[in-house]
């Protein structure tokens, strides 16, 4: 399935007083990576993905970080992302940052589609993944 | 006007390569004691309040803060904070948080009282804060 | 082996626009547990156990967290973290975050007990971790 | 003197449950852009700097921001940053995040040039801001 890549620089306050990157951070880059894969895929913002498909968001469930080379601020890497499966109704993304051209850490992520509860607007329900969205990954 | 203190562990990921608080964790600090403030004072936690008054939060209009004393992880520090002026939709908080009894980090800040505006549930509007918080913090 | 709870306020800026902890923020909890949980054993500190024992750090190399249910900013939940496993120079910490009672977020993480490199004080290596630290965790 | 623009994107993460960036975020835009900023004029990384000048860091001493314009996830912004102050061995940076062409938030930063103390390393010293590092910025 469709891959996208993105650039990234760590900054000084990603890392902690070890001087490398505090690792809650890579869950944040993984975050914007996902959001950018979706938007690379479906062209749309999230934002506007969002209300394209009527869905109030696509939160985790189950994530896992592997880390491999530290990283320390100044540090140009680069994320790779991938959907790797679909489900009905939830979906696994894979990341991997790379430090040089050599793999630093390896996200998995498994999230779920989800709308407002139709009979409770403050509950969230898993929704189908449309095949629209399924089909525009392949 | 009434005053609130917290106490607070500086912890491991709030401190940047040199050891110290990253400082934007500061202000995090203090928009946590600014809603225990609020919750000391009025009696409702932060999401209560926003229901029981119908608006939407108290967005930060301008901040400002002075570092002194430099805080490290594991540090015990104390947060004492204060409502120091009300106006019409708008209010200050001071925070002094304080490590040893010694003043390291002064925090100033000025809200909005907001709710939703007549007309357009997406935007907002500044309100007139209610007689019965002001006089709370009397 | 030994637990450690410690009971946390999930806080308005540990939250996203869909009005649910940010997941990068539980990772942050569970860093701030875990040193808890060895300064609870351990009767030090973690800059006092980093100087004690010699060592750089307890870098995380793996870890994992499966969401269960939301929380929201206000909500008073404990955490409940436990060592699990020692090896030579790694180990395994498991989280369990509860509102209410019930299991909310649970995580898991294996870290190496570390200290600046023999060669190259700019570079870490894994070392042993030792008996005394074994015994008091048991 | 010499100014600095950089775009930025702003991320689910960096917003509140208003829907409205959580404001400590953009501290940490800031300090991102007065790195920028010194890596464009010097033409260094922060770590290169940091290792060229023989200093610590330089740490925020005041700093101050106003927000004007509220801005959500998916809003493409840019910071302008100028340092437009120099003293012994302090300086001012001006910071302004325009979203539209429009001015949303204006950030101000005083900093100092920091050194280990030549008579314990573990304390930090002021130090005279290098003439080379004056001219650069003129």
């Amino acid at each position: 399935m469709r891959t996208h890549a993105r650039p990234l620089r760590i900054a000084w306050g990603d890392c902690d007083p070890a001087g490398i990157v505090f690792y809650p951070r890579y869950f944040v880059f993984f975050d914007v990576s996902t959001a950018a894969l979706f938007e690379h895929v479906l062209g749309m913002k999230k934002a506007e993905m969002l209300a394209h498909y009527g869905i109030v968001g696509i939160p985790m469930v189950d994530t896992r970080a592997r880390f491999l080379v530290p990283c320390t601020f100044g540090d140009d890497v680069t994320i790779e992302s991938q959907l790797i499966a679909f489900r009905r109704s939830s979906f696994d993304v894979q990341h991997r940052l790379k430090k040089g051209g050599e793999l630093a850490v390896e996200g998995f992520e498994t999230r779920v589609w989800v709308g407002a509860h139709p009979d409770d607007p403050k509950r969230i329900k898993a929704q189908a993944i449309p095949e629209d969205v399924q089909r525009k990954f392949r």
